[in-house]
């Protein structure tokens, strides 16, 4: 447990959630400002800060859990679809710094937008290919 | 291998891609239409539809792998940050139906917009709670 960090105080039962399914590893609560109905996190009970410092021994249960959250969360608002996200670092939109995955229910009809693609010739993708093989 | 899923050409290397790393487990390759530069794919080779299939035996090195390539891309594009996302059904976003998660390096000043957040009262979300766990 790590001090003043806000989800650790909801996994101790400090501060209340909409506790929705936990098991040893994990627990998953609504998220209090969500993007759709039915919008929550998946939380590892043990603190660290992201992705880079998933533990291997969480790795084993992870989809697992993601999948049984995700049926019935799914089932229950009727969604069409749903994204998984985990942002890494403040840039990425990373808020609270425990480590968190977005569960976020999609519909047909919900207009939210993916984000705009770049254009890139084969060669610069080549290029930075190179750049990325070497570093 | 299944019939007619652009991952699975590219994985037997029918079709070309921009490689950037593999194990024997998962291949990541560059996006031809890029978010941000670097944005890049992590595909199981083995082939399954989407989250929901992603099977247990793939757990242990998901997340090392994509700790493995986040760095090297990262590093290597100067990024500040990255999302990690994975969309489930043409509703979220899927395109291929060979999951796959997307890795987007993010820039302090990429002015990538979060999705916005909706309007919802504390009874609203205890009675959504509810219902999820009824379910």
């Amino acid at each position: 447990m790590a001090d003043d960090c806000i989800f650790c105080k909801i996994i101790a039962g400090d501060i209340p959630c909409n506790k929705i399914g936990e098991n040893d590893d994990f627990l998953c609560f609504l998220d209090i400002k969500p993007i759709t109905d039915g919008h929550a996190l998946i939380v590892p009970k043990k603190h660290f800060k992201d992705v880079m410092e998933f533990p291997k021994e969480l790795d084993e249960g992870y989809f697992a859990f993601c999948q049984e959250m995700a049926k019935k969360i799914v089932g229950t608002v009727k969604a069409d679809g749903f994204n998984l996200g985990m942002n890494n670092g403040r840039a990425a939109g990373q808020i609270i710094f425990h480590q968190h995955t977005h569960l976020i229910p999609r519909f047909d009809d919900d207009k939210l937008e993916s984000w705009p693609h770049k254009e890139i010739t084969l060669e610069e993708l080549g290029e930075l290919q190179e750049r990325i093989l070497k570093s």
